[in-house]
């Protein structure tokens, strides 16, 4: 089948571009001896992970609970190799808990946390449980980003020693994310904090797309998680960490009404892009038609301006878009069709989408 | 099963609740002698659908062509009675037309379109097809949003001369979302224009929630789309169309981390209540802590500022979250749990969800 002929709206992956994408971060980690364990929560496809692993990932990091059991079934089963994920969440309450420990009986499982809260909640359930033990915990650190994580490091030395006394966990290191700056001295003070004690920071794990290419220059960083590099958008474009030729997800839509000369309505919008900006004017790029504005969406219509452009759509044409954020993109789309050329070589089901608790 | 005993981020719809808006909604058509055609967008979930259609709907809207499959296959097993659908969307392009003559072989089907290519799409595809004819097709004006329609009573009446003249299709009426006060005169303008050619404007189909209440203020309007009234959200209470005690959609989230004296972070972000502001500032409105700012959102995490309010959470405290906007976060949900009072009475799957074609 080739591309032509698929209905729209439409998310498509050019496999070429994603397999560049994926050896590309691989080589760039290898060199400078960082493990590469690249965030699924971006395309939510046991074969694309399996891709990553046989590129040479570490392993794989899962979001939610959720996701990283549909990633363990499908190891289970035709897709190898996902075996070894990292949860950089925490996880609380006694249903998540109980299902933790049903994953650590089947794939080498490690997790964060931020509070002792969380920490004895992972202790009280792991340690009750056949589940093999240690559970690896990281302490989640915050240098910036203003979501979750301690605050010093006197917190994440206290949160570590917690751990590492609780039955059942084993303190695995620190996670943080985005890095910046502030990163390396943070885990340095953590270490020193650490000495005394004779703990250690095994693994610094740090995550990011647009700032993928900066790992090195954060010698404390171990490992890395990365998302969107596979597929990438608008935001990681403007990042500079990608290019235009390196967007290996478009969606392609069709234009559905010409009200007036200057606007044309998409087939898709909110229900398809999200509403997610990051920053950026817009909803998207649509690549037939670079001066085109895609100013406004509702659910099922993107609204687009093409005054700019010399020649306009008729009704009917179909226009690719490269979207502000992939993320959540592949989120609203079932299924996922992988190209290569004009050739739809393979449908994937987006396996861990939904997949919320 | 109690609803303290589900796990989060859940969406739950109070029963009592969504049975009440259904019938008030109703109740208030029927007064005004206002056919209730609902927008099955917001729920896309067939047993609503059939709780809208026993309480006196016409049939149902759905936005795109897959909804109204779901909804038609639906209708042929066990949820009886969503045989008559309105498709208010220009249905463009080979594919679509193929699928549009299977759907019409199963149930009332009407649609809209805003072109003559719409229209000699249609009326190409059904005039070939064993289909049962004619389609009826309603043209869609713009009053004032500025997405699709016909922009003046004079392009609204040729277009829909051509559809009375074209093989195989009705003119219908017209549609308009949502409708204002230029909304009458339109209608009236195209109207007179249509009279010496003796076409009437059978069907004048509005929607929209926020203005639900208004539709009889409106004369011109013979059936009404609404979509969000069965679940409210923050939106429709802004709008003042709808009481916080009329909200039947809630997700119930966990605190997962307290990483300083002011910020809290819930189970879920945008992967859950998507990106939608709809105008409003932040994200939800917290029931237990009304006074919270619910600031920003990451896909899986959900960023609170709590330091307006009295009592802060505690780390796995459970709070519950209305959200901005129904209708994206029902879509992203593959599940919608149904309560009444504290009790789970039923687990709906969000059949139609992801029917972006």
């Amino acid at each position: 089948m080739l591309i032509s002929e698929l209905d729209t709206p439409v998310a498509i992956v050019d496999l070429d571009r994603l397999e560049a994408n994926i050896a590309r971060l691989q080589s760039y980690l290898d060199a400078h001896g960082i493990a590469n364990r690249p965030h699924i929560k971006t395309h939510k496809i046991p074969a694309i992970a399996q891709m990553q692993v046989n590129a040479g990932a570490v392993g794989i990091t899962c979001q939610k609970l959720g996701e990283a059991e549909v990633m363990a079934e499908a190891s289970a089963g035709s897709v190898a190799g996902l075996s070894d994920i990292f949860l950089p969440y925490n996880i609380v309450g006694p249903a998540k808990l109980q299902r933790l420990v049903a994953l650590m009986r089947r794939v080498t499982l490690s997790v964060t946390a931020d509070s002792a809260v969380t920490a004895r909640g992972l202790s009280s359930a792991v340690s009750q449980s056949d589940a093999p033990l240690p559970l690896e915990v990281l302490v989640e650190f915050d240098t910036g980003m203003g979501r979750c994580g301690v605050q010093s490091p006197a917190e994440a030395a206290d949160l570590a020693r917690l751990i590492h006394s609780l039955p059942g966990l084993r303190f695995g290191g620190l996670m943080t994310y985005p890095f910046n700056e502030h990163t390396a001295a943070f885990v340095e003070a953590t270490r020193a904090l650490l000495k005394p004690d004779g703990l250690t920071v095994a693994r610094v794990s740090a995550g990011g797309t647009p700032q993928m290419w900066r790992a090195h220059t954060c010698p404390v960083i171990t490992e890395y998680r990365a998302g969107m590099y596979v597929y990438g958008d608008r935001y990681t474009l403007q990042s500079g960490a990608m290019t235009l030729d390196d967007c290996a997800l478009k969606v392609i839509t069709t234009v559905v009404s010409r009200p007036t000369a200057a606007r044309g309505i998409l087939d898709a919008g909110s229900k398809v892009f999200s509403s997610d900006t990051l920053g950026q004017e817009g909803y998207g790029l649509i690549l037939e038609y670079p001066e085109a504005r895609f100013y406004g969406q509702s659910e099922e219509h993107g609204h687009v301006d093409f005054s700019a452009c010399v020649r306009r759509p008729e009704i009917g044409e179909r226009v690719t878009v490269i979207p502000n954020h992939c993320c959540p993109v592949s989120n609203l789309f079932n299924q996922m069709v992988g190209v290569r050329g004009e050739q739809v070589e393979v449908v994937w089901p987006v396996a861990a989408r939904g997949q919320v608790q």
